[in-house]
């Protein structure tokens, strides 16, 4: 993986060209370089090893002197450690706040070794890193110096509390409340003070005891003087809430504050991240005299859900590069599973000959099959994270027509980063397994874990029914369709580049005609300009755009290929990772892209029976 | 469930006609209807309630005064008497060995309760069906009377002794052997003589005390005079091992044979169901003065493969079915929690008005189009099983003609039957999770039990590839293509109703087209004649043919949902079961059958790419 990695970030993304910017200017292609060796080697030493004890010595409630608390194996305590040492928690921060101000696309990907050695140990340092980020581009001074700064050590670690058991992808229709903490609530030195009472569930990290302190950041409404709240995203405030009560000075006052755990969600997979439902306010742990968990504000009233998606790309990104790397493990475990497993022989002409002796399987054409299959799923997936957190760094730090368009491409991309992978790099996982056969079904290997894992992408952080509302119903008619504009004139260029090679030029034939097809469906679903009609057949479509893009990367990676194939010719040589890449492009233009008919079929006729079809006909 | 089985076994299949023959004629429409009660309530009250149990206290190795045992709930061991005590176990066979003579159809329609309400705890019974099934056709008369006639009661249970660690699809190369015990061998009572050794793997059943005695069919090799074997299917024969020595009358004679448990598999699901590594005759329980397992063959020496799959066509639909139902009961499970959970509100016009209460989740589009998918994909796949098992009858109980041609087609069909639903009841399960969002990525759900489970679907009992290789290499090309024709033959049968309908006569044509295009391009994929080209895109194929097999029973059913509608229509009543048949066989053509055109094209062009990709371009 890491030769792919390498050959994505320099040889395709051309990363060296960020050392220019002012704010990368004191790294280079070395520094860049000691990260992603530093990771990988922590995560071979420190997480790898540990991801299947992570799976079956899973999160367990204990009681302790001040409540419930959640166990989990001493080897999660000292990955986290390993990993807040390397100081990756505030990689992407700036300097004078003890970053290593990385771009996000070197973050990302010194990040996907981790994913990759155990995805569930991982996740408490990247819901650490999202939540410090938040507060410090929310939150008062003292929220960024009390709160961000020690999660960016590691001191702490942070939470999002989004979800109630009554309210999961519908955030509108949370129910905790937050009310101002007596008449000086406004002088707080952390911030507006409140008190929340409410109900969160599936919260990854709410509890355990790697931290001596968990930061909280809690969605909740402040009601009016008349009791009620404003409905819809506008009633909606965010608040940071310390498990144990901290001074000015970020030290503990000894005062646990009234979060209680109310309960470990029992998952199929990604078992070594607590995931729990937490009772803000209830009583259990009164403090200071009042009833209601104390949170101080972040941000404006009203603001919270503008604030808690103010990272949303990034977080996004996270998830569907998360679920690239579990592809990538399981296509690494089946591969090296498949060239070393002696079964069957090959066809011939005359039959099989049983006296022969059985060769690895990986020369069986099906299986090689399956192989690419993965191998197109998850280079294809880490090339578009990637791509997209360049896109980040470029909105962020580019000049100003690029940075905006970055920024705009960015926010078409995003659905198709987080879903594309959560459903094809899960396919991966399937595949690995059917590589492994009856041992993949067991857990004496590792590809059933991947498989399990990988399940939940397609759910956390905007399932993908939710992902495909927001690329057919905002992204891509945003700004009179600007975005699928800037999108296809991307494509466009990379067509004409395939157009002048040789062994690419008909890749672009069949690119193109496959963009014009997904724009004529994408017209055609808003042909009557009704919601309902338009959206019915979202996912439909967001399967199809996702294999288009993917389609273009693919393509795109296969030029910069092209480059060392050209150059090997040139001297009587071989470049075997770059045929690699070619191949996989080859493969995803034969088996993928050709299914976006179907699915863009039903788009384009606006079909009506998901619509039509009545309850008592189930 | 129990509505659309008597709707397929009646209105479709018209099961009613088989009473007409001699084995069916002490039957009626009653005791069908009695034995599928009987079943439901048992599967109920038995099964159902035990399923989660049966996973999460999987089997356990416990030491005991002769051995490891295989510890399992008692829960395991209640619901398989009461299921012994069914007569299920004897469901098909003669009156006069104490079966029920019932046709295959309804035997299958009958155990699909069960694979329904816990697959894995069913498994026991499937397996100890079969084993007695091959027995009493290929064993001697004593050994139908003794080991067959116990398992039909339940006396004892018995296993399929197949794969080795070193051999699993490739069953040509076993390594156990069998060599003649004493030269008396062949006058045993219970059939010649044999002691064996080897070791056998992924042996579901091959250990648990829920009976006195397992009664182990095994493959091995029998060597020649100068200790070789011969190779290939050819030189494998088929024992039957018991694991407590038994005499002529069947009495335990108190002799422990040498079959040893050396392990269980810890597997991803199915685990209610022991599955084990056994060493047959390694000296752990030397019997009888001699070293080697005793085994008494079955059959003629080199016949064991013919034998073991005499009820392959049988076992395979039965997967299939386990494979539908387990489908089947995610898809129930997802529709009653989309019906009572409220979240969200429909897309109108004007937006979401966020202060309108939130409503069922099965009023949103894409939630009725996952089960939309799922019912198609879970009743189809139903319709299909009952479909090959109504073949086993016309082939065992049909006049000559007829009886051949069903042979014929059952040939062609178990591939599919056994492969489709294994994918795409899969995909429910996966659909079904994600309907119920986190709470189905939970085990407080059932739903990701039924993925976990579904899973070893498509790799035991024949994995996807070895049925792809099955369909393309010698089913669709044996006897010059007359399964094909035949095949083709029915289908344009039934676009030829089609056209007489209004509303079907659409689906009928595009039936046709998909129906010239699968034989276009089986005739390419064998244009050159050479095997390793044909075969490559095998798995493809195997997927297209499913999905136009699929379309075509999709179509007939909606065929006899039609009379119920226009009864319904003429009577201005309505018929919700038959128009969701109608609705499903929509779903069907509008999203599923334009698959097939991406899978073909590989096919047709017989793509190169699996066998030219390089080991060193992975």
């Amino acid at each position: 993986m890491r030769e792919t990695l390498d050959f994505l970030l320099h040889d395709w993304l051309d990363v060296a060209t960020l050392l220019q910017r002012p704010r990368f200017a004191d790294h280079s292609r070395e520094t860049f370089a000691q990260v992603l060796d530093s990771c990988e080697r922590i995560a071979r030493e420190k997480f790898a090893p540990f991801n299947r004890l992570s799976d079956t010595e899973e999160p367990q409630v204990v009681q302790g002197p001040d409540g419930e608390r959640v166990h989990l194996p001493r080897a999660t305590h000292e990955a986290l450690a390993a990993y807040a040492a390397s100081g990756m928690l505030a990689a992407a921060q700036d300097c004078e706040l003890g970053g290593m101000q990385l771009p996000c696309v070197i973050e990302m990907a010194a990040n996907a070794f981790f994913s990759k050695a155990s995805v569930a140990m991982g996740g408490y340092a990247m819901l650490t890193a999202g939540n410090a980020s938040l507060l410090l581009a929310h939150g008062t001074p003292a929220q960024r110096e009390v709160f961000a700064r020690n999660e960016l050590t590691g001191r702490w670690f942070g939470t999002m509390c989004l979800s109630e058991p009554q309210a999961g992808s519908s955030l509108s229709d949370i129910a905790t409340r937050a009310v101002a903490d007596g008449s000086d609530f406004e002088v707080d030195p952390l911030g507006p003070r409140y008190r929340l009472r409410g109900n969160k569930m599936w919260i990854s990290g709410g509890e355990h005891e790697i931290t001596e302190n968990i930061v909280h950041l809690v969605l909740a409404k402040i009601p009016g003087p008349d009791g009620r709240t404003v409905a819809g995203a506008k009633g909606i405030s965010l608040f940071v809430v310390p498990k144990q009560m901290v001074d000015d000075q970020g030290r503990l006052t000894g005062e646990r504050n009234d979060v209680a755990l109310a309960g470990l969600n029992h998952k199929l997979g990604y078992r070594g991240t607590s995931n729990t439902l937490l009772n803000f306010g209830e009583g259990r742990f009164p403090v200071r005299g009042g009833t209601g968990a104390i949170g101080y504000r972040v941000g404006a009233p009203g603001e919270g859900l503008r604030c808690m998606f103010h990272m949303m790309n990034e977080a996004r990104i996270a998830v569907g590069l998360g679920a690239v790397m579990l592809g990538y493990a399981g296509y690494e475990a089946s591969l090296g599973y498949a060239r070393q497993r002696p079964q069957g022989r090959p066809v011939t002409d005359g039959g099989k000959d049983a006296a022969a002796p059985q060769v690895p399987i990986i020369e069986h054409a099906d299986v090689r099959r399956m192989l690419l299959a993965q191998k197109a799923y998850v280079e294809g997936g880490l090339a578009l994270a990637l791509y997209c957190a360049r896109l980040v760094d470029e909105q962020a730090t580019g000049e100003a027509p690029a940075a905006a368009e970055a920024g705009l491409l960015l926010e078409l991309l995003t659905p198709i980063a987080k879903s594309w992978p959560s459903e094809w790099c899960l396919e991966a996982n399937s595949l690995a397994i059917q590589v492994l056969g009856g041992y993949g079904y067991t857990r004496d290997y590792p590809v059933e874990q991947y498989w399990r894992d990988n399940r939940l992408n397609m759910i956390h952080e905007g399932t993908h029914g939710i992902q495909a509302l927001d690329l057919l119903g905002r992204k891509v008619v945003m700004k009179g369709g600007a975005g699928l504009a800037l999108l296809a004139a991307r494509v466009n260029a990379t067509i004409q580049r395939a157009g002048q090679q040789p062994g690419l030029a008909e890749h672009g034939v069949a690119l193109a005609a496959a963009l014009q097809k997904l724009g004529a469906a994408t017209k055609s679903a808003w042909a009557t300009g009704v919601p309902a009609e338009a959206l019915a057949n979202a996912t439909p479509y967001l399967q199809a755009f996702g294999h288009v893009v993917l389609a273009w990367v693919w393509l795109d990676v296969a030029l910069a290929a092209q480059r060392g194939l050209d150059v090997a010719l040139a001297a009587s040589g071989e470049a075997p990772l770059q045929a690699g890449k070619r191949a996989a492009m080859c493969y995803f233009y034969a088996y993928e892209l050709p299914r976006i008919a179907a699915w863009l079929d039903v788009v384009a006729r606006r079909e009506a029976l998901p619509r039509e079809m009545r309850d008592e006909w189930f």
